[in-house]
């Protein structure tokens, strides 16, 4: 697929435009798209019955458009037409311990996107879309195991939205108040830092004997996630 | 504080009735409670503006009761009263890779809790419901650090969410294809796990020589999270 190239800086919105100091908002494309890629899972927000949703759903990333499927039968991927939903994506990467218990927090990086999305009515689309989101989530896994055919294509919804609104906030580093009277405390500060990663893959019981792992899927293992 | 026993079981509602047959729905309190407590950040989802948006931020519980607080300034917590929420905690625990892509999914646990939440005025109750949070995410903190003092509190807005309507969701184990057709493909099939852990404390650069890092913070350093 050929897309137009995106700019490389995100216009703020009402509300993608930060409002607190402590987080640092960027409105780089870069950051964006490294804070996309280096996830699998987003939470997707809709409103269902005038209620908020939030949902875990895997997301695939593919220049400027992002990808999230679900079943046909799943309520909440069938919103309405013109509807707007919420794609956040975060990564913890620790606990900032301050001297008090007002400056603590979390260093993370999350993104946000907004936007109506485009359900994807073409068989083609789809799966292309379901390439990028495989690739995504479980690199060579698309050249791998067999492919959707068309029944299974028609069971999954699959949604596209636009990352031309979008928010990126990136907290790091250590607390905020090393310089404020509270360091005269004598209290240790400092952050907790949280690591996610790869383990062995573990066969399906059910498998044949002398089928042994893709290179593609042991090479995972041990690697940093987030 | 004292809290009335909440039931064993989760009556399911229209919206937390699972729809869908991989994932294993669960409605026992001891899981919904195991979700919440292994983890400290959520999804909060809110409507602004017709719109769903959905923000990570920290999160503790209390028995049957469920805290998120941020700052005053912030537009997505100063939802209006009577306004619906919806918090969701997710543990990713790993890529569940099948034979075919359409089984291919995610090993997780989440958690999805509904409800209208109450704004916290009284500085006693805040402070309880801050002492609760910083319990939960930073264990130790709330004793070892400065606790907020009145102007701190009131630059905080914290949210009071019950319990009473939630769904949990667990998927766990091997794919679902091992004794499908596609097994007979002679492909690897697995799940691939990941696991968070909290690193060694790294001390504020400003931090004043001689000040090591209490024990209960240097006690984590290695242990899982989620």
């Amino acid at each position: 697929m050929t897309h137009t190239e995106p700019p490389h800086t995100l216009t703020p919105t009402d509300r993608t435009r930060p409002r607190r100091m402590k987080e640092q908002a960027s409105f780089e494309r870069s950051d964006l798209e490294s804070v996309l890629d280096a996830g699998f899972v987003c939470h997707l927000g809709v409103i269902v019955d005038g209620a908020p949703r939030v949902l875990p759903t895997v997301y695939g990333r593919d220049g400027g458009r992002l990808y999230v499927h679900g079943s046909v039968a799943s309520r909440s991927l069938a919103a309405d037409p013109d509807t707007e939903i919420c794609v956040t994506v975060t990564h913890v990467d620790g606990l900032v311990l301050a001297r008090s218990v007002f400056e603590h927090g979390v260093n993370y990086r999350s993104a946000m996107v907004y936007g109506v999305p485009r359900v994807l009515a073409d068989d083609a689309e789809k799966t292309e879309a379901l390439r990028v989101l495989t690739h995504h989530a479980a690199p060579g896994q698309w050249e791998y195991a067999r492919r959707p055919d068309r029944k299974e294509l028609a069971a999954t919804t699959v949604l596209e939205l636009s990352l031309e609104e979008a928010s990126v906030k990136i907290s790091a580093g250590p607390p905020d108040d090393g310089r404020s009277p509270d360091a005269q405390l004598g209290r240790w500060a400092g952050t907790l830092p949280l690591t996610s990663r790869w383990g062995a893959p573990t066969a399906d019981p059910l498998l044949a004997p002398g089928i042994t792992a893709p290179a593609h899927v042991v090479a995972r293992a041990g690697t940093r996630q987030g």
